[in-house]
């Protein structure tokens, strides 16, 4: 079984102010794996983990002492701190998860693992060339339909599984307000390639990625204390790794599974952190369709770091919000680097 | 209800060369519509239709006759003449459909009105400038989700809808010679927008389409009976059409609704009618990827043209056959002025 070969190649990285009583409903799905949780907010309350987890749990004093100064990058007082969780992680790969998540059932009753399908995504190749109308071509029963160039069938490396959520959709503040009774109910039993070219909404919520292939782009910026806005952390991240993929050969895939979003945020609250996201990213988004590499990003790292001299030089105009961002992007690669040596890491991504 | 709504303002094309005989399984759901039957093959030949249902039969003779010398352009023995019926139609909207493609049940046991979603697909708009990944952000129960640009919101006007099988999935020869017994029995609950830049393989069995937006670029080319290749008229038409709905800003929907096709072609004919195409679409696949229309185009007609200029000068050095197919194209757009002259149909497409 695909989820039990990768026991030793995983780790779940779960962002939580309060006790993990949510794992409960997850143990015989997650109990096989590592926990690395990442303890936002005061650093002197206690997180209980239910018994019988394996874990490491880091508050604000660990990131502070393990990255010293270079801890500027990692968020406070918001979920986007979870990143710090992929960085210390020495796995191949990594799903995250937030604490308000629960076990989805299928359309036949049955209770979902999440992470198996997440793992499935990952261990096969994405077709972000070509759009396949029957969607995952390697999924049982399902192939390449007639007109499918045969060159493209290989597909390429799968960086990110991106996960759905029923009930509690994923809307922004003002959506909420419109919609607030409106619930995700419709299971859509598919998994596809986000083309190559096209940008998307990656909500971290239910997400896997293989860190050796885009691990140094899953940067979730500085949201949070001291900051002017939250709720775009993954955005940002999905931003930069679908460039990143896109200009490095890599697949991101969307669909199953889906799990089962229990609270909506506080819409009121959401649009004070968003409102400035929403301006902002109609000049976010001209930015990452229209941009393109150099031929030496040849490394997730390099890319990553000439995005943000971009980021400084294009986005700088829009607010100083992101000359900060831009250096913080470029804080983030050392702290990367630091913990992940680059003979390791980034050898593996760069030969990709 | 949206399918009442459009009673006198769409057509169904069926190309055939044998009794209508499936159309009794339709009948509740077709009898309401015009039919335009296109015989292919022996015109002396006689096609029942069930009784009951309105329609109009044309065969080569009549399509000669019609078309005088530009008739040429019209496919003989092949399924391909069925983009003569785009052509005679006077409605707004087409919906085409293949003689062995039956009513398919949804995953409750009802029956699948395929063209009531059909209509639902082209009525609301399209998102190809982003991916959202609850999918179609108009249909009831779903919207764009947090961190969908604002600015985007609007969507484009749809041009194409593209249906799907339940059954015999629509495979190539050689997957058709690899797994002769896979079935498609997987009903995935969707509509997406495909996105801008992304080329896709379209299937003319369950196809509609807005004819006053895109009905110009919805030619079959040049297949059967004096040509080197079969099975690659709705490849085609899906190609040329996808890059000038990309430059016109239009959107082409894939997914919902399923038919139930219920007779696999034979894979050994099949695989003499498809081997040349299997090597071309090597080439034309990335001609279509790389292609650009000039800023002139700003009518289908004129992008057509243009394009078909392009296949002669790019294409006509993979093999003559596209020489023929360039000069076949022109003559499509002269046969298309003709029996839609342009004061009625091209200025509304061109103000689109």
């Amino acid at each position: 079984m695909a989820s039990a070969a990768l026991k030793d190649e995983l780790d779940i990285v779960i962002p939580t102010i309060r006790n993990l009583d949510f794992l409960e409903m997850w143990r015989s799905f997650f109990e096989q794996y590592h926990l690395i949780i990442v303890q936002d907010g005061d650093p002197s309350k206690t997180i209980k983990v239910p018994d019988g987890f394996d874990y490491e749990l880091y508050n604000r004093n660990d990131i502070n002492k393990i990255l010293g100064p270079r801890s500027s990058c990692i968020s406070f007082k918001d979920s986007a701190c979870r990143c710090f969780g992929y960085m210390v992680s020495k796995k191949k790969y990594i799903y995250t998860i937030d604490d308000d998540c629960f076990v989805a059932k299928d359309p036949s009753g049955k209770d979902i693992n999440a992470l198996e399908q997440h793992i499935k995504n990952l261990l096969c190749p994405s077709t972000p060339n070509f759009f396949n109308t029957l969607y995952d071509p390697f999924r049982e029963g399902a192939d390449y339909v007639r007109g499918y160039p045969f060159s493209l069938r290989e597909g390429v490396p799968t960086a990110v599984s991106h996960g759905l959520w029923l009930n509690i959709p994923d809307y922004d503040a003002p959506t909420q307000l419109v919609k607030p009774l409106e619930r995700n109910t419709r299971y859509v039993d598919m998994v596809l390639t986000i083309p190559k070219g096209t940008l998307f909404p990656m909500c971290g919520m239910n997400l896997a990625f293989d860190r050796e292939l885009i691990g140094p782009a899953m940067y979730f910026g500085l949201m949070g204390d001291g900051q002017p806005i939250g709720r775009y952390d993954d955005m940002w991240a999905g931003w930069c790794c679908k460039v990143i993929c896109d200009h490095l050969g890599l697949g991101i895939k969307t669909g199953l599974p889906y799990i089962y979003h229990s609270k909506a945020s506080n819409p009121f609250v959401n649009l004070k952190k968003e409102y400035l996201g929403i301006f902002w990213q109609e000049e976010i988004i001209p930015f990452f369709q229209s941009h393109n590499f150099s031929k030496d990003c040849t490394t997730v790292q390099k890319c990553y770091v000439e995005l943000s001299k971009q980021v400084k030089e294009k986005l700088g105009k829009v607010d100083p919000y992101f000359l900060k961002l831009a250096d913080a992007m470029v804080t983030w690669i050392e702290a990367w680097d630091m913990l992940n040596p680059p003979n390791k890491d980034s050898a593996n991504a760069s030969s990709k």
